[in-house]
């Protein structure tokens, strides 16, 4: 999960160079930043370098990324009239600096590993639509879904379509495999998490046409799993708050599971990598259908020895449970 | 939750004359903020305005508390080094004016309701000790208790000792219950949940010298509520993201359950606030052992007359469950 980042002096040395968004919209750079980890840390698949963001971007909303501020639409959809801004046709052919970015991606691959796609859910790319900005308490964007929900479902809607469209795009142009992120569904009490997240969720995984491309879903703290038993999708993620073994069973064994490991942990001493490593695969139990990742994406400053000794851990100790 | 704040006008009129820590430390304001929701919102309870950051405060930690950033101690605690600068002796002794403010609030009060006195738990508390200030990722805390768990417990140790001094302290001097805050317990895996939250909740419940006073716990984001159903307390906090009627069967009918109402419902037209207090209401069901109250602190943008609205539905929409 978002392999690439400042945490490689690498990365940092382009983008030194390059603001963060003229990087996910050069082909060359992306590209050059994906392979970065197969090589420094030896992942076992590549995860494309973007943003869940080049969607509202390509919908004509301004986007400025800050480091010290993250995310930032200068101006945010408010009300139903503020979706008439929004340019919805040809979003995917504006978007065709990533599909690019895939191509060489995997020429720089070259089949070594994998590629992940993935795009932000329609509920996460609307609270940034809506708040403008990243927020603690999401007042603004469930304002709008409690006071004119019409409109939030025709935002919804719109970012669904949209979604499906780019994802569809994403694996025509050579991804092995995509992801959809739902940062924000843990925000949402369990009728608007079904009315407002989980449907898009559903309304998408059933429009998507995979290839036998495996679709990820991680909709990051819903504590109730079973919820996202019936998506049509082959492999859920964990963020790190739940147990990996209590979620195999409450999902079911036809899907695999993705994640549980706690980013922090990464700041920890090497004993103790190894130790949370060996717990989530003793908790895992044994079998296939557990793809070993971060719960959520890895932190800036986490020192690049520690990402590589997990790799060999899981790398070490995965093999007990496939005997 | 939080009752008092800057949505009320008359608080308001008091903050602008006045900074936020003075107020905390000023029994006269303390105690008139504290209530006016009583009269001009009409909830059943009073809760002492005061931060849950009094306490290393008092331990001698400077801070500061910006409307714009939150709480920032200047100086956090980064090492077990940095342990020996608390001022652990006396604690509760120089909390004394909150002791005051809660004796003005009860002569104010004169028994029209009772008075709820609060704490933040151990591991919250030591969250902002270690962070200085608000956190995303919590890495710094975290990297702390991962690579000197010695020094965390310690800090931790220290922090339960005072948590059961102080709230044993608000009971003597007048509070009718006591909760205790864990913020910040839902960014932990379930074996540092354990390890560094719950162990210290459980410390604190066992020690104090309640006189009957409820003791109500809120460990925000616990997604497995069973793991609470064993805490020696009366009543478990619910944040809006459970279904509280199945929360009541997974702690079970010993201990009654107090929350679940988006905060952000407050912003939503009248019919929405309605709806959403009958469907908590139906989904805990019939029976005694529900405190209403809303999932997490009132917003700063909340309309006085929607929390009235609210009142008002739940007064007479909770007579059906108590036929």
């Amino acid at each position: 999960m978002r392999q690439a980042g400042r945490y490689l002096p690498e990365y940092r040395a382009i983008r030194e160079k390059t603001d963060f968004l003229t990087l996910c919209k050069t082909p060359e750079l992306a590209s050059e930043v994906t392979v970065q980890p197969i090589d420094i840390i030896g992942v076992d698949a590549a995860i494309l370098f973007s943003d869940i963001l080049v969607i509202p971007e390509a919908m004509g909303m301004h986007l400025e990324v800050l480091e010290s501020k993250g995310p930032v639409f200068d101006a945010p959809i408010r009300s139903r009239g503020d979706l008439q801004r929004l340019n919805i046709d040809g979003v995917t052919e504006r978007l065709n600096y990533i599909m690019d970015a895939i191509k060489m991606t995997k020429e720089k691959l070259n089949g070594r590993v994998p590629l992940i796609g993935f795009s932000g859910a329609p509920w996460t790319l609307a609270t940034y639509m809506v708040e403008g900005k990243g927020s603690k308490s999401f007042d603004t964007v469930k304002s709008l879904i409690f006071t004119d929900p019409v409109a939030a479902h025709e935002l919804l809607q719109i970012l669904a379509d949209a979604v499906v469209d780019y994802l569809n795009a994403k694996i025509r142009a050579g991804c092995d495999a995509v992801q959809i992120f739902d940062t924000w569904a843990g925000i949402l009490s369990p009728g608007d998490l079904e009315e407002f997240s989980l449907k898009y969720i559903r309304y998408i995984c059933e429009r998507l046409e995979t290839n036998d491309a495996p679709v990820i879903v991680f909709a990051k703290g819903v504590n109730d799993l079973s919820k996202l038993a019936d998506l049509k999708c082959d492999v859920i993620g964990l963020d790190w708050t739940v147990d990996i073994g209590v979620a195999r069973s409450e999902i079911g064994s036809t899907k695999a599971l993705q994640g549980n490991l706690d980013p922090c942990v990464l700041f920890a001493p090497k004993e103790k990598i190894r130790l949370e490593t060996e717990r989530i695969l003793e908790r895992f139990g044994p079998g296939e259908g557990h793809v070993f990742n971060l719960g959520h994406g890895i932190l800036p400053k986490t020192p690049v020895e520690n990402t590589q000794y997990l790799v060999s851990c899981v790398k070490e100790l995965s093999v007990r449970n496939h005997l």
